[in-house]
């Protein structure tokens, strides 16, 4: 058995991190070794990075700052994280890799399409050996993704009533709290919209023309189950 | 009158940027119109950036990473602040530009010249229209650098006994001790020691030799002053 790269890609709210995991944990359970990683991040220099760039106001970089910052956070990534699990010979699947950046900063009427290539060249290189990208209509996505801030906006400010509770839950709480208040504010893109998300999921649809070998798309409406079968059927 | 953009460069402890000062004062004691900047920073974003690599263990980052993220956060110094600034008919002065990068990461041995130019051409493209090279033996620089450092830990923990402060004073000192704190911090290239800024200053000296219209080289030995008067000669 031959170590494999897996990247999940989509639009916000596309249900990809739920897809990555369910097929981390369906690996697993096979008895497969298997690190289950995300983008932008999945290493400690990468995650001080993706606070930098998924945070604040919508036009905080230039978009050929962000593709220059992603592209550091993703060489990180991969030398730190992804290249010494697949030399242990374990899988890795990842919650976003390249394509993403393809997507979002380099898509049709950006103009950034060339940078976008050639810091991928000049610093990553490597591709996945195979994309699922999760497709979802856009509305559906941003009401997910909505839903997801406002429940992690109420977790974040969560001070449960009852017992006096130990200096241990009290740590756990804290950090429950702050997990929660990241994710309510990483929402800088979903702000930008509808047709932003729109164009996105035309964006993915390119990609997934351009690679056809590696990239399979799939229909992420219904149940995460019904998609997970979906996933499993295509590897 | 045009703008001018001028940088200043050099090993770590070299007195740069007491020239770089200097020359903002001369400039606007003459009414000139001058923005005095530095890198990495020099700009909200790049700022930011500039915590993540000046701070830390030296291993924090592989060269390639260190690489792109002092691309990105040039790039927002470049198109927050430089071109701005030079486009309102300002001088800009810069501690430190891309000629950093080159001896810094970019230098003969390091493998990684080519990336330098690479991600230099596809983000930056601009040169300033003078470089000063300050040049000091690397021994008198570190000893430079490890004195402020010092300095900067001591102020840092600063507490003056005394008269009661009012509230502006407390801000007032605490921002001296944060800034003095950064100050103790940003120890990572000092920190690789002797041989490194030997390397540094032979990397300065074949830059400037591959930019010989565009840069001088000022002897920077004896008291802020003289380098001073020997960079307004060359100007």
């Amino acid at each position: 058995m031959t170590a494999r790269f897996i990247s999940f890609e989509g639009i916000d709210g596309s249900g990809k991190s739920t897809q990555a995991r369910m097929l981390a944990d369906a690996m697993r359970g096979r008895g497969e070794g298997v690190v289950l990683t995300r983008e932008p991040g999945g290493s400690t220099g990468a995650e001080e990075i993706r606070a930098l760039v998924l945070t604040g106001d919508p036009g905080r970089w230039s978009p050929e700052t962000e593709i220059c910052l992603f592209t550091a956070a993703r060489r990180d990534h991969l030398e730190r994280r992804i290249i010494p699990a697949l030399q242990q010979g374990r899988t890795v699947i990842t919650d976003r890799f390249a394509d993403s950046t393809r997507a979002y900063q380099g898509g049709e009427g950006t103009g950034h399409a060339g940078l976008v290539d050639t810091l991928h060249r000049a610093m990553i290189g490597l591709e996945p050996d195979r994309t699922f990208i999760v497709d979802l209509p856009p509305e559906e996505g941003l009401k997910r993704s909505y839903l997801r801030a406002a429940r992690a906006e109420e977790a974040s400010r969560l001070d449960p009533q009852g017992d006096p509770r130990s200096q241990e839950e009290e740590v756990l709480l804290s950090q429950l709290r702050s997990r929660a208040g990241r994710e309510a504010a990483e929402m800088r893109f979903e702000s930008l919209g509808l047709p932003f998300q729109q164009r996105l999921r035309a964006n993915f649809f390119a990609i997934a023309k351009a690679f056809p070998d590696r990239i399979r798309v799939i229909d992420g409406s219904g149940t995460p189950e019904a998609v997970h079968a979906r996933v499993l059927a295509a590897l």
